[in-house]
C-alpha cells in the first residue's frame, strides 16, 4: 500500500475455473527417491514392481493337519476312517526330508512346504492320531488345502504400476517379493511465505499492532496431511525488489504459498512480483470466504497467493491447495469423510459466490459454526464445512447437506 | 507344535464380543509429551488450552479502506458523497499516531489497528481519493467492518479441552494465542513380534522353506496411519521359556501384536505364554478370514495374537487392532471413507461368521477381489472391503453394499 493506489478486486472467476487453471498449472513431480519399505506408507510408486520370484515360493500347507496322497483318502468317513502311517513332522521353516509313498502321511503346519509325493492336506480336525498312525475321517481332493507355488504372485508378473499409492496391503505385496526398499516420488516441497508487517511468530510477546502467525501452522498441517513438506520462511519483505529476491530463493520449491497479509497493498505486491517474474493466471475467485486469492507460475514453481484471514486462508487451502498439492504429489484426489445430515436451520448464501460454510453436527443436524470473517474459532470449533454453489442462494431448514468433515 | 498335541479352535466368539472384550481391555494412554506446534497435526491434547490474551489483541480493520467516525457517513450516497480529511495511513503492523476527530478519516489496511476515535471502516470500493480528501459514497454503522478486540477468542476462555484432536484449524487457534508448543498424549508403542520359523526379512535371499515377512510391513503401516509407533522385533523363539523372556522384554510397550506364524503349534505357544504371564480374554473369533485371533493382557500391555496369513492378519488389523489402537491413542473412532455401490454379483458368505470380503469397484459396482486365503494380492489389488454380518448368508447381485475404502 506504501504510496501506491489501492487496487481492489473488481472481477472474479468461478471456483470451477480457478480449480481448472490452478490444476492445469500443477505439474506432477518427476523427482524420485529410494525409501525403505517401513517408511513407504502413503507414498507413490515411481517405478513398477515386478515379481522376481513366485509367491509362495513353494507348494505349502494351507491348514494344520496331515499332508497326504489325496487318493488314499477317497471314501474315508467318520465311521470308515483311512489309517495312514505318519513318517515325519514338517514345521514351518522346515524342509521335508522324505518322499511320501501311498499309505503314508506327514504331520504338517500351516505354511510348511509340502513333502514330495503329497498332493493334499487333511485338516487336523478331521483326523485322530493313534501313535504312529493317523485316522483320516474325510476325503480330500488333489490340491485341497494346498497353497500352490506362485498362486499368489507368479514370477514375472507386474505386481504394481508406477503411480500406485502404497497402501498397507500393497506394501505387504512388495515385502512378499523380498524387496526392502522402493523408488517413490519425492514429496512436494512447499514454501510458506507470510506477508504482512503485523505477523509475529508464536512463542514470544507481541509488539504493538502485531498478531501471531496462524496460517503457517494451519497450512503446514494441511500440507503434511496431503503428502507435502512445508518450509515456513521468515515474513516477506514489503518492497518489490526484496520480495523478488525472496521469491527467487524459493524457486527450488514446487509450490510457493503466500499467506498472512490481507491488505490490498500487500496483495498487490504479491501480484506484481508474480507478473514481473512469471505469469499471473488469475486473481479473485467468486468464493466466500477466500475471494482475494491469486495463482501464477514463476519458473517451475506454482505460486498461490492466499488471503491473510486465517479462515479464508484455510478454507482456500482445503478447496484449492489440497487438489493442486495432491496433483503435484501424484496422490489420488482426496475423498473427504462426509456426513449427510439435515440443515438445522436455513442457510443463506451470497448470490453468485460459491460459499464455504463451517458447521457443527449437533444431534445429527448441521448447525452453522461461522462467527465472523477471519475468526479462527469459527473453524476450530466446527466439525466440518458445507459448500453452497454459486447458483444456490438458500439451503432450507431440513434440506440434506453433505458435511465435509475436518 | 513341537511334541505337543495340536489344539484346534473349537469355539469362537462373535466379532462384536471380541471388539467389546479387546476394547474393554484397551486403556487410553496417560503418558504425555511436549511437542512443537509445527509437529502437532493429528495429535491429541493432553491439557486444556486457555486464552491468556484476547484475539485479536486490538480493534482492527476488517477491510481495506478508511477508518471513519460512522456518524460522519450517515446519509452518504453515490450522488451525495461525504468528504473527509485523510490524516494518516495505517499499515498492518503500524500503530496509529493520531486520534480521529469528526470530519477526519485514516487510510487503513485490513488487519491494521483502528485509530482512536474511529468506530467503523468504509471499504475502499465505496470511496474515491481526491488528494488529501476522501469521498465516501455509502454510510456505515458503528463497528461496521471492524474486528473487535477479543471477538475471536476472549482472554480467559477455555479454547480447547484435554482430549481434543489437533486438526489444522485447532492448531491455528493455538497459534493465535502465541503458544508455540503443547502437551499432547504420547503415541502408543506397539511391539510387533513375528512368530513362525519360516519368516525371513525382505532384502536377502530366502532359505529353503522360508517366506518373506509381510505382516511386519502391513501392520506397521496400519499402526502408523492410526497414531501408533510400531517396533518390529526379531522373529519370536519357538519355546515357552524363551518366548516368555521375549514377552517380558516387550512390556514397556502399550500393545504387543504377535503375527506371522499361523500353525496351531505356534498359536498354542502364544496362548500359553499369555496364560502364564497374564490373562487370556478370548481365542477364536467367528470371522472370516481371521478366526484364529487371540487377545489378552500381560501386565499393562494389551496382547493381540493375529493370524499369520497376511490377508487374515491385515483384515483383523482393520477390524480389531485399529479400534483398540485408536482407543489407546485417545483418537476418535475411525471413519472409513466409503462408497455405497451395488454388488456386481451375488456374494455368498459363511453362515454364522462375520465376513470380511475384499472388493474392487469396477464401473461403479462392487466386484469380489478375493483370491485364496492368505493371498496378499487379494488385498493389494482391492479397493476396499465389505463386511457381511454373521446373520447374513447372501448379498444378492444389485443389492447396495458399503465398501470401506483402503
Amino acid at each position: 500500500m506504501t504510496g501506491t493506489k489501492m487496487r481492489p478486486i473488481r472481477k472474479t472467476i468461478p471456483v470451477e475455473d480457478a480449480l481448472r487453471l490452478a490444476g492445469g498449472a500443477a505439474r506432477p513431480l518427476d523427482r524420485t527417491e529410494r525409501v525403505e519399505l517401513d517408511a513407504c506408507g502413503g507414498r507413490v510408486l515411481a517405478a513398477p514392481v515386478a515379481a522376481g520370484q513366485d509367491v509362495p515360493p513353494f507348494d505349502r500347507a494351507a491348514m494344520d493337519g496331515y499332508a497326504v496322497v489325496a487318493e488314499d483318502t477317497f471314501g474315508a468317513g467318520r465311521t470308515a476312517p483311512r489309517l495312514l502311517d505318519c513318517i515325519e513332522t514338517v514345521h514351518t521353516g522346515d524342509v521335508p526330508t522324505r518322499t511320501l509313498q501311498p499309505g503314508q502321511c506327514a504331520q504338517i503346519a500351516t505354511g510348511a512346504p509340502m513333502p514330495e509325493g503329497a498332493d493334499a492336506v487333511v485338516m487336523v480336525e478331521e483326523t485322530d492320531r493313534r501313535g504312529t498312525e493317523v485316522a483320516v475321517f474325510t476325503p480330500v481332493y488333489p490340491r485341497q488345502h494346498v497353497g500352490r507355488r506362485g498362486a499368489d504372485i507368479a514370477q514375472g508378473a507386474e505386481l504394481l504400476q508406477r503411480g500406485d499409492l502404497l497402501t498397507p496391503s500393497r506394501l505387504g505385496s512388495i515385502a512378499a517379493l523380498g524387496i526392502a526398499a522402493v523408488e517413490v516420488y519425492a514429496r512436494p516441497r512447499v514454501a510458506l511465505l507470510s506477508t504482512g508487517g503485523e505477523i509475529a511468530p508464536p512463542g514470544r510477546p507481541l509488539g504493538p499492532g502485531q498478531i501471531y502467525d496462524i496460517n503457517r501452522f494451519t497450512l503446514g498441517a494441511v500440507i503434511r496431511e496431503h503428502g507435502g513438506v512445508p518450509t515456513p520462511l521468515p515474513t516477506a519483505p514489503d518492497n518489490l525488489d526484496e520480495l523478488g529476491r525472496t521469491v527467487d530463493g524459493c524457486l527450488d520449491h514446487d509450490i510457493l504459498v503466500f499467506s498472512g497479509g490481507s491488505s490490498v497493498g500487500e496483495r498487490d505486491l504479491t501480484l506484481d512480483v508474480i507478473r514481473q517474474k512469471g505469469e499471473l493466471l488469475f486473481h479473485g475467485i467468486a468464493v466466500k470466504p477466500g475471494k482475494p486469492t491469486a495463482c501464477g507460475v514463476v519458473g517451475d514453481t506454482l505460486v498461490l497467493g492466499m488471503p491473510g484471514y486465517p479462515t479464508s486462508c484455510l478454507s482456500n487451502a482445503y478447496m484449492l491447495l489440497v487438489p493442486v498439492l495432491r496433483k503435484v504429489a501424484r496422490l489420488p484426489p482426496y475423498l473427504f469423510r462426509t456426513a449427510s445430515v439435515p440443515a438445522a436451520r436455513r442457510f443463506v448464501s451470497t448470490p453468485g459466490r460459491h460459499q464455504f460454510y463451517t458447521v457443527r453436527v449437533v444431534d445429527g443436524r448441521a448447525v452453522p459454526a461461522f462467527k465472523a470473517s477471519g475468526d479462527i474459532t469459527s473453524m476450530s470449533q466446527a466439525d466440518g464445512y458445507i459448500e453452497i454453489p454459486a447458483r444456490t442462494d438458500i439451503v432450507e431448514e431440513g434440506e440434506t447437506v453433505e458435511v465435509k468433515l475436518f
